[in-house]
């Protein structure tokens, strides 16, 4: 072989540049090819260039359902799953296809865990444009998402929730699989979207999860034929592991909530567990937080869920649920109540509307990529980030500005940040003469059984 | 970074994602894209894994005609160019999309050049079921086909031909690519097959080159719009460089002449040299050496090199010159009087027709298969091979053959390859009770200038 390209067992060498060819002919590939595939590949006995030119085959060929089943189920018996069936109690997750200023998990976690079911959440970090829980999270001094299994098992036992990040002990194959896609364009195909993210969840053992399918501009998935493929993708996984799930489609056109970056966004979540959060991120938390109760069968209905949520948020109870959680993994609980223990940025500056009229746009993307250039995200998995940076932009598309009126404020370590901050607002928000309709905030409701328009509750 | 893949440098780790993502959703390459990236590929500072996520995406949405002439252009400039310029005579090539039993090239060079064309003609070695020009001369004890640039231009000086193998001096990046397309299942991608084969012709610093589109069940590519899809970008991307190239079209539905096998066919080549070759060899390479000869301006129509190729054959010069080429690579020259001195097999048996009919088919591919499986050819490029064995099978499809005939012998090592070999050719021969059409032998002649069905010469 020339090159210098190593030679890899000839089992393999013989057996996956056929079953390359025949992916990227239009065939399938068999359970029991994909079991010993994957295995072979997460020992490295398959070499990553196979497996790139396969997934790029997948790209354009796509998946059947037995196919992303097996190769779901390939990655998930690579690693471990955390057993929590002696519990006795529902074990259900949220999990976000990704956006900005999406701090739902931070307030659904501790709000679910509230009242009475276990939350073993596993999270990402920033990913593009998009922020990552675990980033969030660990803009909290002390705060620790590097847990084992067996310590997360033993906290969900404990006080009923853990907020982790993928660890080595959950699907090895994904992590490889995942880095690999990052490096070779292939991580939009949906068949291995759906497959990644369900081996994750599905080694939670969960007994139920809700999706939050994001819609619009700030999405990675941009078109809604797509949308829908990935979320079916996902509920038709779940239902082949007996794990039913529910999708909420929901609009990532803007921003979610005011603050965007990550201390600013554990601030916000904060605030939102003590009553006085932003419309839009309580309402998108209400809506996927009562899908979770709903299939907890704590209650009939989702909307029966929401008044036992405010309850949990007006007691307290959901505030305190997070501070035992930051406890038990060595943060500073007293956070809470006194939001200086948090990182913030030395320097702010306000954005002020350069005319009057309709917020037209406010882009997730601008944002996203505008927190990036302050420090606050990363360009590559090496970089470090800096907490404290960000953005608040209390304005939403359809609101009437004045000129001269604050639309938005810069949180930046130093003078050029306030410049890279001021000219990224700039760009990110469009003000237009009239007024112009933006996506749905939550537009329709996915289960196994099919797709309805989702409706709030008579009295939200 | 995750899972042990290496860091590469920083601008292409930033560059190539993006450049394999736009090729990937339907956009092109630039120039100096090509350049940088085919440079940095043959370096070692783009990985394997990206490189082949770019070819599977290359495979689904093609390249344009500037694109491929940058990938080619950028693959020929990582190696050096024979400069045979200062000859001032024409230099020309005959290349092959690969087959079963095509020994052309071994009969048309020294023919060619004994007609005063320089034939700096640079061969590979069987790839699949096909047969490979290098393996062919290597059955000639003592030939050496691993000439540096330098002896080959020597030679190419002092008798007009070298038969040499791809050195590591001609496009590397090609060598590299190629490797990895194997192991990759992107071989067979018009563009990829164009710009490979083109980049090591370019090389040969030829004023011409004819090509030799294989068609029908033996070939590497089956359908009729990838054959003319290729020839035309082969006649283009030559076109760009200014070397004309003519395309034939010629049948691989069924092996060229009787030998198929290493050994066996030397021995066939040097009895076509002396005039006695099967007729479609002969035809086919009459064909093709016309068109050399035309392109060399050694005559005013193709159709007029016929009789000075049957004179230098009639007049055993073409002989000699194959017997100045085996000297001066090495070989022993006494086997074109000699053929006991070539490696024959110790054991042959015939294989008889098991019933009265016509020849319907005559498989290549099962032939091809069938000197593997005798130890003739390679399973992996680490195989060494047995020159002596392989088939003789002197019917051809039309042919009416009696029950009990002879119609095909294999020439084995050993008694299990007498077994092989026969079972071999009672799947490859199919007889049945009516004619059945083969496709014509020669079918189109291709230029820049367009596609004409193919003529005989009047005479022939």
């Amino acid at each position: 072989m020339a090159s210098g390209i190593p030679t890899y067992p000839a089992r393999y060498r013989m057996i996956v540049p056929r079953i390359i060819e025949r992916k990227r002919d239009g065939g399938r590939i068999s359970n029991a090819e994909w079991q010993e595939l994957i295995t072979a590949y997460t020992a490295g006995k398959v070499p990553d260039y196979q497996m790139s030119a396969l997934l790029m085959a997948i790209f354009f060929r796509g998946l059947d359902g037995e196919e992303m089943y097996a190769l779901t189920d390939s990655m998930l018996a690579t690693g471990s799953v955390l057993d929590l069936g002696h519990l006795k109690i529902p074990r259900l997750d949220k999990h976000s296809t990704g956006g900005v200023g999406d701090k739902v998990s931070l307030v659904i976690a501790p709000l679910a865990a509230s009242l009475g079911i276990a939350v073993p959440m596993m999270s990402g970090r920033g990913l593009g444009h998009t922020g990552g829980t675990l980033d969030k999270l660990e803009a909290i001094p002390g705060f620790r998402t590097d847990l084992s299994l067996d310590r997360a098992r033993a906290q969900i036992e404990k006080i009923g929730c853990a907020l982790i990040g993928q660890t080595g002990e959950i699907a090895p194959a994904d992590r490889k699989l995942y880095a690999l896609r990052d490096t070779s364009a292939t991580v939009e195909a949906v068949p291995l979207i759906a497959a990644s993210i369900m081996s994750k969840k599905l080694a939670e053992g969960l007994t139920g999860l809700v999706l939050d399918i994001k819609r619009g501009s700030g999405s990675f998935i941009t078109d809604e034929k797509s949308e829908l493929a990935l979320a079916r993708a996902m509920i038709d996984l779940g239902a082949r592991r007996k794990v039913p799930v529910i999708a909420l489609f929901t609009a990532m056109d803007r921003p979610l909530g005011f603050a965007c970056g990550n201390s600013l966004e554990v601030i916000e979540s904060i605030i939102a567990l003590k009553g006085h959060g932003p419309e839009d991120l309580m309402r998108v938390t209400y809506a996927l937080g009562a899908e979770m109760l709903f299939l907890a069968g704590k209650v009939g209905r989702p909307d029966d869920a929401w008044p036992l949520m405010r309850e949990a948020i007006a007691s307290g109870r959901a505030l305190r649920k997070l501070a035992e959680i930051i406890e038990a993994q060595g943060g500073d609980p007293r956070v809470v109540d006194d939001q200086n223990l948090l990182p913030v940025a030395p320097l702010r500056s306000d954005y002020l509307a350069p005319r009057a009229g309709y917020v037209a746009r406010v882009s997730p993307r601008v944002v996203g990529h505008g927190i990036i250039s302050l420090g606050g995200g990363r360009r590559t998995m090496d970089d470090s980030i800096d907490p404290a940076v960000g953005f608040v932009i209390p304005v939403k598309p359809g609101d009437y500005v004045e000129k001269g009126e604050p639309i938005g404020s810069t949180h930046a370590r130093d003078e050029k940040g306030l410049a890279v901050g001021a000219k990224a607002l700039s760009e990110a928000i469009f003000i237009a003469d009239a007024p112009v309709a933006p996506l749905d905030l939550i537009s329709h409701r996915l289960t196994a059984g099919g797709r309805d328009k989702w409706k709030p509750p008579a009295d939200a």
